[in-house]
């Protein structure tokens, strides 16, 4: 019996589903305002992070019980489910423990950087029988689901070619990109979601091409700031992706894809909807300026999704198996790049397995 | 002395301000989740509703206190400001009320159906010197609030021509109709309001056209659900305004000024950026259904704007003349279909003067 | 039997309709080159011109040949049909001429600036059955004549609104205002024709109000450059048109029927697709500058439609009648604007044929 | 001195150029129609066709005389310019006909299919002095020059990125394909020249992956229907290209410049700007069928950019090295599918240069 299937956890009297936010930064806490405020059928009961202020301070705001460890906040009887929201390198053990603590996960993306690491915690997941969630946000997004459904309903035919645009109005400090595993990894991976999410298919080979034409010193991380990438996929789309860190228009995030009827695309929204009109031409304002501007509305579904997934006893909306796939592509375009060759997704898996096959003894 | 250069109210010892929120009905409760979870610096502190069982409900969902009476609320410490959300023949009675408390007031459109009355609440608040805010929210949509700023900041040039479409989705039922003073003061005042806003002109004579094309049972109330409005400016300018009670294809909500330099226009949102392109041609999704879909954000910011303008000081935004002139405007436009000619203010003035002084001596 | 199922005329051996263009000034020497040059299936055989200087110049430009009167032009054997394109005051006598000459009859609009004589004309054409069509060019712009087809298919339900906004980029000057009726017979007669066309429905009454803001010079031939005129139409739709003499940003044509099940709309085109996106916003181009920008793709379309017509027997598209009404319209404006009232077509009518009995001895 | 300071050539007595039209199937025939009624300065003097029908009808249309041969018609002496407008396979005689006779040239593109074979063409035009164009007609597009205009006025800073999406609305034959050099020789063509334009930066290096997914016949020629091709330039830029032969929503043609002070991108025009609204949601209408709906502006642009350069002495704004570069780009592309490997320019280069050596003796 799978996961999937699993019963729904005990949820509280008054049939709210109670969440334990582990890691209350910047994401974790919009996460956590969302959750307690505007959630219909749940509440943040308990949070933890390792920066007590700053556990403090949200706890205050939203007025709900802080715990003082990870441990603590996973033994609690008035936790049904864990949102992890802390640094990458923290997930996969937050992940066991939760797990084993018989809590319904949900986990930022990435899962974990390494692809053994990542299969430790799915094995725990997949162990423990626990519902399981990973945040990639942007399927919930109204315009880019609307572009699935163009493709699941039938409406675009057989996907042929996507396009995938995706870029950030800034580019994180050097200090970030050191640790956040490559553009591939930390930015990439949301698009490589995408583009299994939009084609319904697997992908089998990578061929990737970067620069560094914004920030010179991310040489020093190894990384690049402006990057394309094409995909393979298993019915024979192709997707190409293009990424970089610094669009001084705003955020830029648009997928199209092209079948064997017709196209469906998600556009850019823009600020608003005034327009001005002179002898100069038309303006329009600008896009939205970032993540929290442009994917509230999709934060929000994707924890209405969860919830409702959980009370129903239906496996969440974006499975184990949807985070682990976008690492290996990650991998695989991270090699693609240093070793200007396309990259097939067996070579990763077979250097996986291998890597794992020499560390059998301990697994 | 101004009540607009009125010392800001008391304020909660944590410096948020403590609104009680009269009538939780479907607008009254929009307002009191906005309030209570999403604008920073305010909470609602009570509520109350003729109809308990709603007040209970809606306290309990925000975990806030229910006044048995109005007076009772208008009594309370913990209250500095009230939101006046209750059925229009009621708004006189609460702002005179309020006022007396010491109150500040945001009081949902239209203030009174009758321009006599609606001069006793003013006189009121005048007499008290408490803020006042009436809640013409679509002066807070950005869109809109552009097309303002480019008249403001001379992008246009002196306004000519100003354009307004204002179509609502269905038409509301006979009952509601009966006692709405009229598609003029119900649904066309919001569109006196933007006139006066985008152009800063006030309005100076109005030629009003009307048919019945949607609910012929609106004859019985006296009542049009098609109409087309054409206001003079002082200034010059010609606004013409077309309202329907029924547009199948949603919320459609578009203002555009037109300049000597230039023109700005406000546009309708769709409700995603999503798109499909076929042999058939290009399909993009509908409009926003309706007021909560289109101006959430407006509602939020113009809570903002109220809670800002009490913190430092200032008169809120939208005043008592904002208030009352649409009503004077919408008082033509019914004189005006009625006798099919057009009605200047001043002859409306002129007829509430009369009628007041003759009302003098109770007055 | 009606002029409209009259047979054919004669036409070249060739197959080609040869048409004589009279009058070679701006708009006639486009027509000249458009006919001679992109519409299949007719040549311009002759031209004249009342100033041989141009008559000699567009003669050589196209090679043609070149009459020296009206007369020797509508009396030669290779004329099948003549364009009239001269100034307004003389089309009344050329279409007489050109009708007793049993020439097929294009005619720019408007036909007359009096309902007499305009009459007086059309009866000349019924008299000889001569096909006849006139000048509304925009009902060939494919986004215009998209509009209508939605509502003849039934998409867009009973029109209810029309909503009409026509703005030139600049003032003619006030030579020319002075000799052309007004901006009600000048310009909004193609709005006034544009109404009728959209909504398949004839009007009943106007209401007009219109203000001097671009040229006060223009109040020495009691014209306005600013204008707003609702029409009602039979079926209850109302129309509202909006004029201007100056958009400074560009030739601005919209025209938007909304009905009971949905809306049609013909927006603006830009001068081309490109836009430029900054952190300041999106820029995009004007629209086209002025008619010939943007209606030359519904001039030719004009052409073909009466060359097809011609060939096939058929009634061309724009019918005697489809130019009578808007005249009435347009004087019914006027008086509304003068007289401050509503004013019906029956008013206007009823004068026209009490004038036309007074010189019935000699009609 | 360089040819392309050659001195204007002989023009006709009245001053237009005089054009002979080699080659009068579809293309040419457009072209001559373009010329010889709509660019001003120039007529088609003269025509030739291998299939004398075709000819004789287009000079009956057009009225101008039909040469026996193209021998003929570059004897004649009222040819000043030539529009080789045959198929691919016979362009590099006709170009070194054409240059030994002195005439002016306008080649359709691709010159060659080889490069040592365009390199032969091109070494005859520069001995002889005459000016060249190659028609990569999207470069006169509107939308498409006001992105490089963005590059080049430093709107959109430093290239960084581009994108172009180019797809046809149907394939054409299996014959055609046969011997069109294949899709990135036939139509990828002009998108490495687009990439050229914009960036104002040479390829370096070309990796291609393509797919067989519209007509799996193609295989019998050896060729793909649907393709992604990277190019990294030599200013770092990156560019992806997507192709497919069958777009069912039409002729899909646009570019994006992504730099670093901003973007610009020419969008894909629609039929014409009507729109029709109704609860199912907007529909706009389909985009050009193919390249003679979309280009025609472009095309007469391109005729008026060479006659305007002829006359005033100047090189034509697209070079034979603008014609040469993209050959070389399609060959690598060609090469990285086959391959599955990134091909740098260099690699291509040299072994055209060692292909040249070995046939030394002979060239």
């Amino acid at each position: 019996m799978s996961a999937a299937t699993a019963a729904p956890l005990p949820i509280a009297a008054d049939g709210e589903l109670r969440v334990g936010v582990l890691g209350v930064g910047r994401i974790g806490r919009m996460h956590a305002e969302l959750l307690h405020r505007q959630v219909g059928g749940a509440r943040v009961s308990r949070i933890h992070d390792a920066y007590a202020p700053a556990a403090a301070a949200v706890g205050t705001q939203l007025g709900v019980a802080v715990s003082d460890s990870t441990a603590a906040l996973l033994a609690a009887d008035d936790v049904d489910a864990v949102a992890i929201c802390t640094s990458t390198d923290t997930h996969v053990e937050l992940i066991v423990a939760a797990a084993q603590a018989g809590k319904a996960i949900f986990c930022e993306k990435p899962i974990s950087l390494d692809l053994a690491e990542m299969d430790r915690a799915l094995a725990a997941v997949e162990a423990a029988g626990v519902p399981f969630q990973i945040g990639f946000n942007r399927r919930f997004d109204p315009a880019h689901a609307s572009v699935r459904a163009a493709v699941v309903d039938g409406t675009v035919g057989d996907p042929q070619i996507v396009r995938i645009s995706s870029r950030d109005p800034e580019p994180p400090p050097l200090e970030y990109v050191r640790h956040s595993g490559g553009i591939f990894l930390d930015m990439t991976i949301h698009d490589f979601d995408m583009a299994r999410f939009v084609t319904g298919s697997e992908v089998v080979s990578v061929s990737a091409q970067g620069a560094l034409r914004i920030r010179p010193e991310f040489a020093e991380a190894g990384d690049v700031d402006t990057a394309v990438v094409t995909l393979q996929h298993e019915n024979g789309c192709l997707t190409t992706i293009d990424n970089s860190r610094q669009a001084a228009y705003g955020y830029d995030q648009r997928v199209e894809v092209h079948g064997s009827r017709g196209m469906a695309a998600s556009e850019d929204p823009r600020a608003h909807t005034g327009i001005v009109r002179t002898a100069a031409g038309e303006h329009a304002p600008s896009l939205p300026h970032f993540f929290v501007d442009r994917y509230t509305v999709a934060y929000l579904a994707q924890w209405q999704a969860f919830v409702a997934a959980l009370r129903d006893g239906r496996t969440p909306p974006v499975t184990a198996a949807d985070g682990r796939a976008p690492l290996a592509i990650g991998l695989a375009a991270g090699r693609s790049l240093r070793e200007r060759r396309p990259v097939s997704l067996a070579e990763i898996e077979a250097d996986a397995a291998s890597a794992s096959g020499s560390n059998g003894a301990s697994a």
